[in-house]
């Protein structure tokens, strides 16, 4: 869980992923010589802050957003929000300006966000929450799971992986902007009909925790049922644990895909958290284990 | 009306349109060499569950969703809505899941779906009005007028079209999603730049029973002018009986014609309904006649 | 100012942009000589309303949207709205239809809009707000300096600009529209990478009169932050007086090339106005400057 731990400390609110494209391409340029098939990689201004891998002859493509939720300094001490952070007043966030390192807390009055900084912070200034790990027998806990987990499930599954596209994208939290050049990209180089969302959900009354990943019928979009029922077919095949969500909101980079030029079938899976999108995000490692090991049965047999 | 009878008995909830992909295949499959100019025929996985026909020269395309709204079972015995079903309590539904056929009721407590069947349902099945025909003098009334009437209407002109592209899409109660590649196909293979919409509105203040097809100035989306200008005239001189609508709200498949990356004008045109998405939907037949004809009209002159 | 007295004048709300088209087409193909760059021009049918200007080798490409806010007439007297112009009872309103042109009044009753035009007028007219233009040595107002003054910005920067693209695009104040196909243009007859929003923007706590021209870092969507900075630092060697905005809510043609199949970075840079919407918007003539002299150190210099 060393990588995972690593990818949990690197700031990256959506707009702001330079750091950790930085993290990822070396991570790449290190690892890639000891993965089962080496990938061609394509990242560079071109692709702006995003990476590509592509593994053998892709007929699927796995897509993994890069970018956190946060805040964003605005005027006068106010904050606004980047993508939807749950509302806590008093958590705490850190973030750096042109004088220095800032850490504080959020607090909210009547609607209006603030930050508890002594000093005046320049307008812009990203902040993400401050970041607190704890790992125990059943579960891992800390901000930011959505999506570090689905970065860390696409790495795991390089190791591994002997045909497909894995895709690093940005933007996701603030609505997306990247998946449609980067599908463009893709059908032009090496191109795919099939895809899959390794991204984070939530728990609920019918996704519980050690129940295995979370295969998403649909969310506030609906893939179509005979891909989504293909999936269902192999997971139950596969004999690994998983379980079926079905929720009418929600969106990840599926809905880029459903809306792009190109006949992409795609499906959401993922392991479900609690306490979506707060500093203390919890996902069962029990349904981590289960998501790794369906992205390789997946990857090898749609 | 046959051939509407049936198109109105088959399921095909937006994401779960293979049926009347079947439908449409085999009946374009047996028809088409009645019609006055033979088309070439674009369906199979690469197309999804869409179907394009291309007779002559395009000038114009036609653009028909072969989805419904409906309704989904997530857990608990709850539902959520597929598309924006009109919300009745003890509105009869129908749908299948392993354990076989399903007929029920939906039931609203307290902001919540419910459906009253017996045993438990398999979380994701989907499911449809129960079907009613009624057919007098004057009106038809029935489960999904929209868009089984714009198909039918697509359907009545391949009879005499000369040119243009006629195109069943998918997905379009629930957002879009395949109107961009089918319309990247078709600027590849025989590019237009006209388009217009066979769907299904609503009786207002403004558009009644009786007084001919609604040709739209306006939903939420805004067409070009001086390309509703043009459809107006040859509206006129056709002699055929229509009126005009201008609406605030509500889309169709020209929200995504107006965002592509093609500059084609578009037009909504299509007779109005009561009872707008309900179980009892209901139309003028004398509307729905002169929407038949004017088609044919504008096919010919635009 | 004759050439922005002449803006002013134009109606051209969205969707009914032809009129503007017609002014810019003949003022281009007049001045064109006179500026330092002979630029390729690109109109017509093709390009719907939309003009577009090619100088040199660009790198950058300049969006300025040619359609305003308004109005449109619905049934029985009623209108809607265009774009989200502030609604204010009594304002004044002109149009035309087929019977002769029409001057009359914005009445609100009970959340519906009406004019009192004493005869009926055609479901679907277009109506502006009756133009009062003001100048004094600090300020101009008028109706529509959103988005004439970014027009404006655009036609002069022609006078000096040696190498980019100059967009004129419209549909902008209804959602857009025209980018994605002006983009899919540009991109494959001289692709950039960069791109400039001229726009105007709003009078807040933290955006104020005479301060310069105003720099967004966000609205409600986010640019990369890389590109931001650079833009910054050349302001801030430029010595042209700028401001910095943030702002979590509005839009411009940015949105749709964040979403575009192209790896464009963006920036909206305007002055910004007081009143906005309104037929009275204030601009302080210092920012207006301070935007005319930027625009020209930035595409010499991004």
């Amino acid at each position: 869980m060393e990588l995972l731990r690593e990818l949990l400390q690197i700031q990256s609110v959506s707009g702001d992923e330079s750091r950790i494209n930085e993290f990822l391409k070396s991570y790449i340029g290190l690892r890639k010589f000891d993965w089962k098939v080496l990938p061609e990689v394509f990242c560079g201004e071109q692709f702006q802050d995003c990476v590509l891998l592509k593994f053998g002859n892709p007929r699927t493509a796995v897509f993994a957003h890069l970018d956190t939720i946060g805040f964003m300094s605005r005027y006068e001490n106010q904050l606004i929000t980047i993508g939807g952070p749950e509302l806590l007043d008093d958590t705490k966030i850190v973030g750096n300006d042109a004088l220095g390192p800032i850490s504080c807390n959020v607090k909210i009055v009547e609607d209006f966000l603030f930050h508890d900084f002594p000093r005046a912070v320049l307008p812009g200034t990203c902040f993400s929450f401050a970041q607190e790990i704890k790992i125990d027998d059943e579960f891992i806990q800390a901000a930011y799971l959505d999506n570090r987990l689905g970065i860390y499930n696409a790495l795991k599954l390089c190791e591994e992986i002997e045909d497909g596209w894995i895709v690093f994208s940005t933007y996701e939290e603030n609505g997306g902007g990247s998946v449609p050049f980067l599908l463009d990209f893709i059908q032009k180089k090496s191109p795919i009909r099939q895809a899959l969302i390794s991204d984070i959900t939530w728990i609920t009354e019918g996704v519980n925790h050690h129940n295995g990943v979370a295969i998403s019928i649909r969310d506030k979009f609906i893939p179509r049922r005979v891909f989504i029922d293909r999936i269902i077919s192999l997971a139950r095949q596969s004999g690994i644990p998983y379980q079926i969500e079905v929720e009418g909101v929600g969106g990840s980079d599926g809905k880029e895909i459903q809306f792009s030029p190109y006949p992409i079938d795609w499906c959401f899976i993922g392991a479900a958290e609690d306490n979506v999108h707060t500093p203390f995000e919890k996902v069962s490692l029990m349904d981590l284990e289960s998501m790794l090991r369906m992205y390789k049965y997946l990857m090898a047999h749609l």
